[in-house]
């Protein structure tokens, strides 16, 4: 942190708060400017947050942040890409991992047959819903336990291992019993007792950014797993909110390099949300892979007309397989296998 | 809900579109254009969701929403100011109400000291975190239940109700036992599994913004606690996230005049998060009654060069009187009272 | 400006970035800390935009701003406010400024009637637009160089002095032989050659911030026609762009204290762009004044229903006048007058 | 157009908005709901802006836009692909376009170190800015008029035709004297004087998109230059303005295939101002062409860390070969060439 001083400061504010900075832990180093005197900050990056309080003072113009805030997830502190295995399933190295099924787990018959088809596509692992965050109380609100289960059948007649959402606490337990990586949705990336508890519960998480969420404050998201003692963080891109309304999200493909370069998690790329119509899946698809992602989690559904949620941005098993065939030979190009 | 069918659409492509807006349960409508066939969709509101999935369709280009998709939250149905009293303190009639204190409950004497300045300038409700959402895993968490005694504690000292936040599902029961108002935090504002909780539990809840939420899922998440039983519901704009990085939100005052045109619910201003800088609390503050909000929400700390957190956004309560001073004649100006 | 080191820089390295800021004139003061070596820069802030490019060396982590890159806006280099008279009427003291009056000139019997509508209200300046900037080509596109002369006509019959919008360069002497004030509309704030040459015309300048230019970028804007020699420049915020879409824009009235603070400029709220809703724009005027802004700009139409061009947020004349009147106690609260 | 009427609106409110509608020059079509009245509006898009002063009747609840406002860059009139030719290299077609050279022209020897950089590393069009929109009046405004010719003269010594900006009306015509392709910068996207002017030069015209700008209001600003009668107009993503700060902007590639199905004119797209980062202009090249951009337009210079403008963005030339390389392999499999 850099502390920049008011013109006019005088040698008693100067003072007033190196002596505060010293008092929180950290040693300053002063220098004086012909207009303003900067006092620098040098200590435990983590603790810093708290010299932003300082901006109060009537002689501080602004409290101007220089490093990442966040330590276990930083490339600075773990150089090599983090990388695991789920059930056999690669993530986070050259082989690059794709996830798919419907948004909604509707039926046992609808989740069979996307279960069936998706792995035909090539799929390694089976995404649905079984609790469904929605914008309306009178939206689906998923077949909650019944889904799980449903779910477990599924892997277990297709030997995909299963990603599904939890939004609560309370709710770790039972969706760890049956899923092999717990999601947490776009909307609870700031959802911190949440984080604290999937931390606790020993499986992968695969980490949603919020539709406003910075990528340093996911990054600090990811932190509060990380720090919970669970390695195993997986980030998606699924778009960001902006004033653009053709698309439903802004998929933001920037910050997959960027990722790429402050820390070590691997990221994955959702491109049904990120665009909200299954007509620009192929094309964000390709182009996440090409920007660098580990890998995509695409919605399938096999009657998208009727799906109960997201039926607009879902692939019909077709489609995904088709997709999947024109993957391949990028993949390669890009030094990866699919 | 209006389904625009693309050019050339034939009129069994017509005839598909309308069998399957009627198999939903609703009437249709048609208007042939000389380019475009359009399929009004007559029916319950609630449930026009659904209808999206249409946009899977070959021959449909777009499925437009026309009304609001909220029903309770909606002047329409609900003509008259929702008014209700906490602790016979008015909530949303032309009396104002003030709710201050500091961001975090650090300590009795802090508690003590800052809930006797805002009583003494004037406020009608005290706010303190108890439960604190922090972007990095290491900063000041709260005191937790700790917290809420020395909440209930300055409750009883000062007669002043209190309003603070929860988290998790799980924690709405020990909230609600020491607090008069539940506040939903901004980044909990979709967390539907605590919506639904706090309907249940009886008490007022103030709901913030999301950052990124718009007005109209702003307002179908107050339906989630309407619809959950629970009619008192009091919004607060605290800012959205933009581009502009010199104040730490853009708040949003035109959501004021659109939340009372849309609405009957009570809407208050948070001027600290809005601003981020306790310098701009003052103007934010009279803008904020002038563009019509029924009171304010803001932070006050005795010692913001030290508090744990929000220090630079929270007023000492020699201001925080002072800019009370200022506020009542405006709000009788402006045909309240404060 | 800070230049962080990363990790490991070499004494090398520091001395070659040293001799690099030296050789574009200025001084270094060196900081190091445990893991990063920073390097501050001390001299003119205005030449310090090309330290930017050492971000392109290896060593480099990052360049960071401290100060603020305009001088001739600042508040530091100029404490007072800015205050001049445009035919009498005075900008930027205790009086408030209201300017209005319609979109477009559409003819001469619809200007004449809104002329005389506004002045009757209590306006103190005249706005019509004779060159618009229309985002469609089908649009109408304004009567031009007629529309000035009209412009001129209604003044001469109001004794109301007008502003107008020049949209290029060479447009810039026929607008000022017409207008007491030229605007520079907000697809133009960044539009460099017409900011040129509207510095050298000597009439005073409106300067609308554009829906996507950060507050800094707004007063580079006005920096250039300062510089070009032109004083008289008065800021007007009139919503930027976000994700909200039950508003045309998002009114940034944060940027009135922010501005207040880092500027001597007049700033002046224009509710009208800012709503996109004739319904909002009362209790946007009000929140504007009482933000601190020093007037107000209205779109006033006798037709809205059927106006060429922003019909929806145009007031007509009995509630203009029946919202001055509003005003009027507001700015008197406020410790102004109007 | 639809208009949304509100409850309660009278047999003679829907009389008068019909009537007015065709005054207007339309045909309507009513569609009598359970709650609410819609008046279909039926006839020439391009005029139908003008409704939108509807929404200023009492009557009226909202006016809703349905069919895109474009008309001669819409794929719906225009089926195939624009392809053109540039001194010989194709524009539009599946042989893909490389665009690239310094940010702004600073000298003759800088600019032909550049040019035979890129030459060498594969470019088809030279790329240099002569007139430079900047931010501060302070920073360096191009060498103008001499930057021109220098432009000429490497274009000469290379054979690669150059495109470059042009910021005013008045400049369109130098500018043509010496590019091959005319520039219209992000500032200037919604500059319609200056895009009426490059419609009349008969040169072709790069479009870039405004930060801020929507995928509609920038196939307008296109259709000012198809309509002023110059068929070849090339889009360009740059990146938009988003909430985002680790990159400059936030490239928005889903622009890619939206445009793709919008529009028959070709697009790029810029990695350089869409991260502002040289070391994340690599991964955005390719992903830009795996969505389906018809080329890049890529900053390169040859002393980065002392450019004039945009350093931290620019590629060295050798750099700029390395990706050309990596670029040949993926065009294939995407089916295109390089």
């Amino acid at each position: 942190m850099i502390i920049v001083l008011k013109p006019g400061s005088s040698d008693a504010d100067i003072e007033d708060v190196s002596r505060r900075v010293k008092g929180m832990g950290f040693k300053t180093h002063l220098s004086r400017g012909d207009v303003r005197t900067i006092v620098g900050v040098v200590g435990d990056d983590r603790a810093k947050e708290q010299l932003l309080a300082l901006q109060s003072l009537d002689c501080v113009e602004t409290v101007v942040r220089i490093l990442q805030p966040f330590k276990l997830a930083s490339r600075e502190a773990h150089p090599d890409d983090t990388q695991f295995k789920v059930h056999g399933v690669p993530i986070g190295g050259t082989q690059l991992v794709v996830m798919a099924g419907p948004c909604s787990v509707e039926s046992r018959p609808q989740l069979m047959a996307v279960a069936e088809g998706v792995k035909a596509g090539g799929a390694h692992v089976l995404r649905g819903g079984a609790f469904k965050p929605r914008t309306s109380p009178y939206g689906f609100q998923g077949l909650e336990e019944e889904g799980l289960k449903l779910l477990s059948e599924a892997s277990k007649a297709t030997g995909l291992p299963v990603v599904t959402e939890v939004m609560e606490p309370d709710k770790v337990e039972v969706v760890a019993q049956h899923a092999d990586i717990l999601q947490i949705g776009a909307r609870n990336v700031q959802n911190f007792s949440l984080l604290k508890r999937v931390a606790e519960c020993g499986k992968p998480v695969l980490l949603k950014r919020g539709m406003s969420t910075s990528i340093q404050e996911w990054l600090l998201a990811a932190e509060y797993v990380l720090a919970g003692g669970n390695p195993n963080v997986i980030l998606c891109e699924r778009g960001i909110r902006t004033f653009e309304t053709s698309t439903r999200y802004t998929l933001d493909l920037n910050a997959i390099p960027v990722v790429k370069k402050l820390s070590h998690l691997p990221i994955l790329v959702d491109p049904s949300h990120g665009t909200g119509h299954w007509e620009y899946v192929s094309a964000m698809s390709k182009a996440g892979l090409a920007a660098g992602a580990d890998g995509l989690i695409i919605e399938v559904h096999n009657n998208p007309a009727e799906a109960l949620s997201d039926g607009p941005q879902s692939l019909k098993p077709d489609r995904f397989a088709k997709l999947m065939a024109e993957l391949r030979p990028l993949a390669q190009v890009l030094g990866r296998s699919l």
